[in-house]
């Protein structure tokens, strides 16, 4: 046997998740796989690294995420996230198959990437359907056979058509999941249960659904993992009592930390290391803390070639200066040393440029005609700590054959994807209280065009604008452009590193909180008022959107 | 949404393995799943079962056995192990492969049954090549590709060729495993690593073996785990400091109990209830050693469509009076009861049958040729307590040009794959005592012809009586054949009921015992004879076998 290493680890405390301690040993690696661990390794290596010490274990592994929402593309979003010791995700990229359908998974499947990325197939694509939304592309039964051919798709992403999957044993959502059960048997089932409980939860997992990542409580973890449900724990869930709950059933080997959504801005911080962190700040032993971050998210996903340091699994370590802020000091990525890099963006096909297709706006646009003197229109308004808004019905003034909204702002649709160039109008309360504009091609999950605003020339200025750069976030202030952020792929991402954009969206969010935009996250509260998944009354290029009733309304009730 | 169910359990304690403890609950069945658990179910059903307090538990789940053990097929094989509450199985038929490669293995997977019956594939096609042993079948490469399209193979089964898996990367193992991480990449790996340890141990799991159902002490457990072998607890593993080791270290989630061989005559007592029985009987509780057989099994194979009760799962289930006997009361399979039936048997196709292609013995077959007066012989001598054999060399008389073997019992290959029509001698010592003779066709792995014996006109019976009933076990005494039990498929399993299966084999036993072949298990010894992976000497169509050098020796070394 040749018993020459590529590399020995000494002077180290290996992480070992099947005892949940650490042991001062030395780890030995060849061909990018951990080969040997023992108390003391005598054999030749090629290269030695002394630990000094420190902590070493695997690389994090954060199963429920979205690169998009980063708003980069893999090889950016690797290099930011490989410096904060993620080695290995499962991303959901529903957000570039609602804008190019198969062909934008593709694209990202096709980027060489230090950062391990496998890939959920978004079952939800578009989020409703053809006839409340219009996306650039759909996910069928045809596309699911065909991405379940490649070994890099480990799940079904996150289904939250409850209706679908429970009682239409035809629906579109219905089909792709028998399509999985009969093609990859054993491919796990991701759910989006908020707040399902009692027989609805029952049904969700008879269906074969068995993870949920939305937000937790003590109650529900105690119905969920009962239950069989595995748990993928994001920031917002992690109240105290939330861990509290975990750690006093023992609950580690049936939950795991995510990081679902985080923003350039974010990003440049930290990543699923800060929820580690959290979790150990928060009275988690750390060997629990970094259990769930490495050995469950990879066995949930089948990925048993990683999340420890034994032989046979890929040497994917990070080493450590503390078990307190999980800032890794040095990452290794299949035994080979990650330096902070620019990777080579790859060329952008052509498809995936200049991909807002609507005509620009003129001043007209955002006048809401009307007859009569006054107006009972339906509102959306905001909750300033959720994604939620309300449906509010006020009676409006009508000067001149147009409608007064003063008091509130406009949101005008432009469907973007040159099908039926329709352009829709909604009123918005709690959102901008100052003169102005934002307009936004990132919005959830339909990306048509979002134009929000307080004045006619504001808002035809930020929609030209966002043509111009196809895509991404503009604000308007006074006439006068104050922040834009390009996102020039599918008007929904970028090449430009994570850096770039993280300062472009910090300045987004400064120009919206002028405009006053009162919100815990301004651009995410914007970006989502077309979630017509999300309660209770939404917007898309079709109309208003009752989210619950997955029915259109009217702006205008009635004119009196 | 339709809420008559198939069947509700009332008046159940229900086995959770997240809590690893029993409620009081009930269980909603529809379309052969859980659909939901709760302390109380309203809603209407087709039947109610009321388990009048009794325990409910998920079926058992055995993931490392062989068919062929029980010398039967699937479907009786499957009438008897539902009896004892196994109600899934893992199984690797490397029996039926050896007499008829991929087309046994296709037949086993062809018939019908109420088990779950999954297989791994059978990783060594002959246990070691075609230099040393014939076999009927070879599973090579392109078996392998072909085999995992089918969704029921779970896993490559018992790797144990070490020389092969790590030093040699062109051979047909490595070729092997190297296919199934390409087609299949988390088909589990597992592996036979009796007493490996240290550097040979982090070799096979670099290789990405990662499971072990050999023999295991406390010593071998301590290191395998926390290097990330999954271990699979058969009996003769069972000992108590195994088990308080696995207790202690709370090593539950990392190991589960497997039966790997069970013979017709102890299937008709039990099966891996008794492990659990005696897991329990050893201090182990009680909702530990369930989650062992239940949970743990069915994660290790990916199948997370069972081994809980909870929504979504497959309802296996069991009643049962105590958690002490594990004896079940009632056995239900995908919601409905199973009773004790006989299933129809399968036509079987004509090329398994009649397969013993070797001439009938005549009474010169068993006459050793020899020149000079004394020859240096080397004998296969017989461990009573395993299966393990040694190797010795003795001075044997010559008379009149033949070997005097008197004292030793002459051991005769007969090829009966019709390929070479060999015949090859052997001596053993500490088989028979007495005059007589046995004769199978059931002998580990390649299953051709052994003939043992004290007396030429009792071999040639029992050859020839072996011959006319196509494969299995004959005995004769004093010239008259004491017993028989026929396998007439392959020359391996029967057709027939277990309970016939094992009333003959208990004949054969007895018989054998009567000729005074001392032995813990006489027909398991007999029949590993013929084992070339066993240490410590062998025999086959090719010669007498050292196993650990895997070279051919004479049985006469020197004339005197």
């Amino acid at each position: 046997m040749n018993m020459q290493y590529d590399l020995i680890v000494r002077n180290v405390n290996i992480y070992n998740p099947f005892l949940r301690t650490f042991e001062k040993k030395e780890a030995a690696i060849r061909n990018g796989i951990f080969v040997h661990i023992a108390a003391r390794i005598c054999d030749s290596a090629k290269a030695v690294l002394d630990g000094e010490g420190r902590w070493m274990i695997p690389g994090f592994v954060d199963i429920h995420m979205h690169i998009e929402s980063s708003m980069s593309i893999p090889v950016r979003f690797s290099d930011a996230v490989m410096q904060h010791g993620t080695t290995t995700v499962v991303a959901d990229p529903h957000e570039i198959a609602n804008v190019s359908g198969e062909e934008g998974i593709l694209f990202f499947l096709s980027q060489d990437t230090d950062l391990d990325i496998f890939y959920g197939i978004p079952s939800s694509v578009p989020s409703t359907n053809s006839t409340l939304e219009t996306t650039g592309g759909v996910i069928g039964v045809v596309e699911v056979e065909d991405l379940l051919k490649n070994n890099r798709i480990r799940c079904l992403g996150e289904v939250m058509n409850f209706q679908g999957v429970v009682n239409e044993p035809d629906s579109l959502i219905s089909q792709i999941i028998d399509t999985c059960q009969k093609i990859r048997p054993d491919l796990p089932l991701e759910g989006h249960c908020p707040k399902v409980t009692g027989a609805d939860l029952s049904a969700f997992l008879a269906r074969g659904i068995s993870a949920d990542h939305t937000h937790q409580t003590k109650e529900s973890i105690m119905e969920k993992i009962p239950n069989g449900m595995f748990l993928e724990i994001q920031e917002k869930s992690m109240s105290q009592e939330v861990i509290d709950c975990l750690i006093d059933n023992n609950f580690f080997e049936y939950f795991c930390f995510v990081t679902d959504d985080v923003m350039a801005d974010r990003l440049r911080i930290h990543h699923l290391n800060h929820l580690v962190a959290k979790a150990v700040s928060m009275g988690m032993k750390p060997e629990d803390a970094i259990y769930c971050a490495t050995f469950t998210p990879a066995r949930r996903m089948h990925l048993e070639d990683r999340g420890a340091i034994v032989p046979g699994r890929i040497a994917d370590f990070l080493l450590l200066d503390d078990l307190s802020s999980f800032v890794p000091v040095m990452i290794y990525k299949n035994g080979k040393k990650i330096e902070n890099k620019e990777t080579p963006v790859p060329v952008i096909p052509e498809q995936f440029l200049h991909t807002l297709h609507c005509r620009k706006a003129v001043k007209e646009d955002f006048i809401i005609h009307c007859q009569g003197t006054k107006a009972l229109v339906n509102i959306m308004s905001i909750e300033p700590h959720s994604t939620f808004t309300t449906r509010k019905k006020v009676l409006l003034p009508v000067q001149d054959g147009k409608l007064d909204y003063t008091g509130y702002a406009l949101l005008t649709v432009f469907e973007r994807y040159g099908k039926s160039n329709a352009i829709v109008h909604g009123l918005v309360e709690n959102a901008m209280r100052n003169k102005g504009a934002i307009a936004a091609s990132w919005a959830h999950d339909h990306h048509n065009v979002l134009v929000m605003g307080t004045d006619e020339e504001d808002m035809v200025l930020a929609q030209n604008k966002l043509l111009e750069i196809d895509g991404g976030f503009v604000t308007v202030e006074n006439h006068v452009v104050t922040a834009i952020c390009p996102l020039e792929i599918g008007g929904i991402v970028s090449s430009r590193p994570i850096e770039s954009l993280g300062k472009d969206l910090e300045e987004v969010r400064s120009a919206m909180q002028r405009l006053g935009y009162v919100h815990d996250n301004e651009i995410m509260s914007f970006s989502t008022l077309s979630l017509l998944v999300s309660p209770e009354i939404k917007i898309s290029d079709k109309g208003l959107v009752l989210t619950r009733e997955q029915s259109i309304i009217p702006l205008v009730e009635e004119v009196q």
